[in-house]
């Protein structure tokens, strides 16, 4: 077997058993050890790089003994600079800008922000992901549009932030690929939970994409991957405080996610849903927690003088259309025909997206107030009904979803639709249904709702 | 990547990542759970295999968070039976036996008590390891045997033992391939020192001997694998537990490894120690020791009325002859010539090992007793001369090595020689000279030595 005992490029001996063992101990590395560590993971001579035995111990001595803050950074940075790391022109100074969400289900706020932002002056380099799990891939969703593209060149990037101002894409082999290989190798180890290593995971990959300003959304509840409000406000707070230490402006909202985002789930659903949106035409919680993220951006980037001020510019450019003119234009840079990205965006959104033909009804069997939609349940019927995958690289399907008729604290008649079970070709059997009558619960009285901005954190 | 999520032979789903889990969250895995996770590491289908990452993991979280006594005994099972596990004669039911020792420096007991035990009428499979780090292997030593040759098919095997009555040889691909495999990746993975593996790995190698009877030797004290009694006799209780579920007879000394075994370390001086050990002209702990432990083996065989009796048994055989000739016979059967065979044993021990021409001596500075021998000190030395590895498969030097000419308690007149330094074609330094120095500490008045069997655990 390789020693791994060897020097490292700046001349100190360094052993890749001898830094698992510290970290095994619950010692503190040093940023040296961690840009060594990752340098290994990462490198293509053979010899040099570490074991995939060693990376799996490394996450999990990781994953038990936690890392310091100052662990924490260096792995990010060091993931960062592992890959190629975008620098954009020194006149877009300051207009460089860009959303996280942490996933929650029917979250298609990337696909409304990102050309309200670009309608306001910013430039958003959105680099986006698939979906795993439960979890829906902004990625996966645009592409119901035919023709969309989501692997541009890193010139055709820069072109499209210079004319259009957006461009939401896939993750290139050479972006921090330090993190490609942790986060598949987390995936099969058992090791995804821990607050630090996601923290390396996100903020590394924002950070490569050269940006003076990030937003956070760090959804909390049954449908987000933190579910106690705790662990949220902790993680906010780590990303946030390492997401500065890359000298970008970092704010994060805490954002409910104990139910459902907007009234869709679903691959098609959900653009359909965002374009309506985009037409000023959208449900109120998306619209909210848009503007409210949209806000924060032109707030930091000196396009709006306070908060609320940039929360109006996100509104008016949906309101005045400019918004809508902007995703019409992306669709088009990212390779959608002229005329269909023209009617998807301003004629009849069904024509080009690929409908279900089978849908269902859920309707309520009591009169009185929505009182719990439980995400988490109705995430894991969409999943079964083909929007998810349940390994990288397996196709998922457009069509199929749900759609809320009824949201948290309607008034409800008994008979009236719930919701709709949209199906491709995977139709809904009597579980799929049970469990969706379960996840939607009427309540004889009216019940309180929560605010989607649970907390700020900057 | 995989998803390791399959069906397994018996039917019930299987997930490593569940399992790893598991493990890292200190809880209990099941039998079954052990037997399809190492089934899984030693897999030649490449989508049903163990990722090594989870391989890692599993060793980290079984390294942080350890293995109860059913783990233990079910993780020794599982990898015992990953391979070839021998099955003997019916008519020599009893008569199998085997010694293991955890490793000490100047430990050659092997090579005494095979023969010994062959001529007292008991059949040892011995399979050996090579040495490495500081510790010694027994197939180096013997290879300072022209000839000698280590590996024997599983046949020859068989002959040896009905001929000869015992064979020193290597663990072919086949036998425990399971142990192979993690103790690889716990050597780069920094997971060696956990004693629930340390149990597996030992027990598992002499479980597929197929043996009736296992005496286990566990060093203690500076110059073992475990420093502290209570260590050492805390791995030798679970190695008889263990053992013993095998329906082995099994019995653990802990003894002394605070001063070096014998007068000699290093290959060819041991193996000359050996022989004349073997000629009744040895060392006195090692004649103790190879009697204790080949005493306990002929009385659990029933070879002998008690472990005294069994004690005198092999002192007879050394004294008679019977033990050296059967060294002879295993020589010739093991490759080497016969008239070399008969010189090494019979005639000049010399002629046909490999001597050093560059012997240097350490004398004492003042007159006293010797107080102390740091042995782990003279291992060192010894492994930078050449004698051991750094990794895995290099070659090791024959010649080198230090013979003691005092011993611990031995009185010394200033002047006296303390130790002579054999070197090959690495060159003793002043640094080495002045370690082997600090190693053997004389004072001025009588010192007590500790009995080499310090405990007996049955």
């Amino acid at each position: 077997m390789r020693d791994n005992k060897q020097e490292s490029a700046n001349g100190i001996h360094f052993s890749i058993p001898d830094v698992i063992r510290k970290k095994r101990d619950g010692k503190e590395l040093t940023e040296q050890e961690i840009q060594e560590l990752v340098d290994r993971l990462v490198s293509t001579d053979s010899g040099h790089r570490a074991h995939d035995s060693q990376i799996g111990a490394f996450l999990m001595a990781t994953f038990l003994n936690g890392l310091t803050n100052a662990e924490t950074s260096a792995l990010t940075r060091a993931m960062t600079f592992s890959g190629y790391t975008f620098q954009w022109p020194l006149e877009w100074k300051g207009t460089v800008a860009d959303k996280h969400s942490t996933g929650g289900v029917g979250d298609k706020v990337s696909l409304v922000l990102a050309p309200a932002l670009a309608a306001c002056g910013l430039r958003v380099p959105m680099i986006s992901g698939r979906g795993l799990d439960f979890t829906g891939g902004t990625l996966d969703k645009l592409e119901a549009i035919p023709g969309y593209t989501v692997l541009l060149s890193k010139e055709k990037m820069q072109a499209m932030l210079d004319t259009v101002g957006c461009c939401i894409v896939g993750q290139t082999e050479d972006i921090v690929p330090a993190d490609k290989l942790i986060y598949a190798l987390r995936d099969i180890t058992a090791t995804v939970e821990r607050e630090e290593l996601i923290v390396a995971s996100i903020i590394s990959k924002k950070a490569a994409e050269g940006l003076d300003s990030l937003i956070l959304d760090v959804k909390t509840g049954r449908g987000a991957m933190m579910k106690e409000l705790e662990q949220s406000r902790s993680l906010a707070r780590k990303m946030v405080d390492v997401g500065k230490s890359f000298g970008m402006n970092v704010t994060a909202l805490v954002t409910d996610m104990d139910t459902p985002l907007g009234n869709t789930i679903g691959n098609a659903l959900e653009v359909a849903e965002a374009i309506q949106s985009l037409r000023n035409e959208g449900p109120e919680d998306l619209l909210t927690l848009t503007s409210y993220t949209g806000g924060h951006l032109l707030f930091s980037t000196g396009k709006a003088t306070s908060v609320e001020d940039g929360k109006s510019k996100i509104l008016q450019a949906i309101r005045d259309g400019s918004a809508l003119q902007k995703f019409q234009d992306m669709l088009v840079g990212q390779g959608v025909d002229a005329e269909v990205a023209q009617e998807v965006s301003f004629g009849n959104i069904w024509k080009h997206l690929p409908a279900s033909v089978n849908v269902t009804h859920i309707t309520a069997s009591s009169s009185g107030f929505v009182e719990d939609i439980d995400p988490l349940a109705i995430a894991r019927v969409c999943h079964s009904l083909g929007c998810g995958r349940t390994k990288p690289g397996s196709p998922v399907l457009l069509e199929p979803g749900v759609v809320l008729k009824k949201k948290l604290g309607d008034a409800v008649q008994a008979g009236d639709i719930l919701c709709e079970v949209h199906q491709g070709k995977i139709l809904a059997s009597d579980t799929h249904l049970e469990s969706l009558r379960n996840a939607i619960r009427v309540a004889e009285n009216a019940v309180k709702t929560r605010s989607i901005i649970i907390d700020v954190i900057e």
